[in-house]
């Protein structure tokens, strides 16, 4: 295995589109969304350890997950944990652990993943990944890699690559935002525009570059800190300086305005799990369509539901279609799939129950 | 209060119909069926001690479910405890029973009362059942308080009295079993059929002569343990010959077959709580008519439903009408009320399922 392999695995985030199951408290992350056995962080650290050694990949997460994180990757050491005492978006943390990683090994080149997707092929995944790597380490680019899209989906960034740019890996034209259904389809159909999935992977020396360049302000926030970096010194120059850094994303903080961006188109599947419909998608069914997870079941003149115990609780249904249900502890959930997108306004109304 | 005032309070039944809140392990009798703060028989007895000394409230039930009385009745004592070491139908058991009070005072009349039934005006059911203590104490009959019917009800067997009797307390000419639906119209209309809802009252002697009448094996059974009877013999008696008695009702053993049967129709409402429909008519209901035990609810599109779980737990229902929602912690079971009749077979399956 290559020495000069990193990863930033990013563990941060609150999956509130998930609720009951992820809460603030307990992200989807660390759930086991699909019922195999392991968690999507588990998922996705042993899927990165098979390319690089376990030692090099950090875990970039708030403070408040620290437990969780050491809980489900025991064999992690808490010196691989980057943990954030504030929220903020993705382009500090990065650059934090970015920095950390050069202080260790200034020839590393590093892939950036969230922890919370899922990507069935992993030896594609490996191989598109290994392909970045060696990409990356003979050239300072930025480069992410790009999913093929299946449908005018309105819910993800797309990225524009060169449609000239007969190379397997492209020069990227633009990033664009979520867009409209139209605009979708056009993307579709171009066949030069991808699905951005938050995969980047750069050498070191490349990313910082660019901080340096177009984020000078938070570079030299960060850089002040380097003699202390992996020492015990550290804790206290974050928890001092950390909230003074912009609240801003990997994508408009660099991504937009860096010349030197390439993509991979990928060649594995990939699903974001990042609503309950496409959870339900990734999931074995029924003959009757229902997708069933952590449940015994009874279910009568019922189809295409999602239903979700904590435990193998019985779970009896007469007459519900396309439903969500999820049981847990203090809350049960019995809500139409269509109706996805009112879960976060549900779960701010459940919150002020609870005051 | 008369001390010659008894009861016998029925609670072993297993009131299958309400699963999964009942179960064989728990049954109806012994859940706060109405979210009130106590259970079924904590209310039965409640309103019978009212009206008689506590110590005079004799519990026949099964041993199985001697620790849950004791545990929801702690001020009776174990020697109130009529226990059945087998399940048989109510005819050995009132005997067994009346046989023990006998023996303490043949000056007794008592009163039969099923111990998970719902009676919400306590001021009258007192009225009802001294008006019917003092007339068992000065006449040899057996009686019953008939409910008068709201409606062509199917589920319940009928009491007809005497139409031109115009005492207060009248002759009952029959008894008559569960009708089909023409026959139940018919006995509506009639004005002389009341239901039977299995509260009997006599005085021991009159009750125990038609036991030798009708029933001379099992009066013979029962009579030859008198001497060991409120006796640390009795447990030992009843073990060797419980399970030789007749498996047979005492509305089949006696009352259809005796004379002096007469009838005081009720002047408190009454609910027997068989169903999960009865159960729905009594709850107090929300603005969409949606009656909520032991529940927090966000309930959006959603009307007619009953809703349980054990805790406060929260429970988010969008689009569902008329539905039976139980949530306990093996078991969710979210069923159409209109199909009730069939929870049942359910139950039968799901014991299937944990086999």
């Amino acid at each position: 295995m290559n020495k000069n392999y990193y990863a930033i695995l990013m563990a941060g985030g609150v999956g509130s589109r998930f609720w009951p199951v992820s809460t603030a408290d307990f992200p989807k992350q660390f759930h086991d969304m699909l019922g195999t056995g392991e968690t999507l962080i588990q998922k996705t650290f042993g899927r990165l350890s098979k390319i690089m050694p376990k030692e090099n990949i950090l875990i970039l997460t708030n403070e408040c997950y620290k437990d969780l994180v050491l809980e489900q990757l025991p064999h992690v050491d808490a010196a691989q944990l980057v943990l954030e005492p504030d929220m903020r978006n993705t382009a500090p943390c990065i650059l934090y652990a970015t920095l950390k990683i050069q202080k260790i090994n200034p020839e590393a080149v590093v892939v950036v993943a969230p922890s919370d997707h899922w990507i069935e092929d992993e030896m594609q995944f490996a191989e598109n990944l290994r392909y970045s790597f060696d990409f990356c380490l003979a050239n300072d680019s930025l480069m992410t890699l790009g999913i093929i899209p299946t449908f005018a989906n309105t819910g993800y960034g797309y990225i524009e690559y060169d449609k000239l740019d007969t190379r397997a890996i492209k020069k990227v034209k633009q990033f664009r935002e979520k867009p409209d259904y139209p605009t979708a389809q056009k993307f579709l159909n171009s066949r030069n525009f991808l699905w951005n999935a938050g995969i980047f992977i750069w050498n070191v020396q490349a990313i910082l570059k660019c901080f340096q360049d177009f984020q000078p302000e938070m570079y030299a926030l960060f850089a002040s800190g380097i003699e202390v970096y992996n020492t015990s010194e550290e804790a206290a120059f974050v928890r001092e300086n950390y909230s003074k850094a912009e609240n801003i994303s990997i994508d408009y903080a660099v991504m937009e305005k860096a010349q030197n961006v390439f993509v991979l188109p990928a060649t594995f599947d990939w699903n974001d799990l990042g609503t309950w419909g496409s959870l339900y998608d990734k999931l074995p069914k029924d003959a009757q369509s229902n997708a069933i997870v952590n449940a015994q079941t009874i279910l009568e003149n019922s189809s295409n539901n999602i239903i979700r115990t904590q435990g193998k609780k019985l779970v009896v249904v007469d007459g519900l279609e396309d439903y969500i249900i999820v049981d847990k502890d203090d809350v049960l959930l019995i809500y139409p799939k269509n109706k996805e997108q009112d879960i976060k306004r549900i779960t701010n109304l459940a919150q002020q129950l609870n005051k």
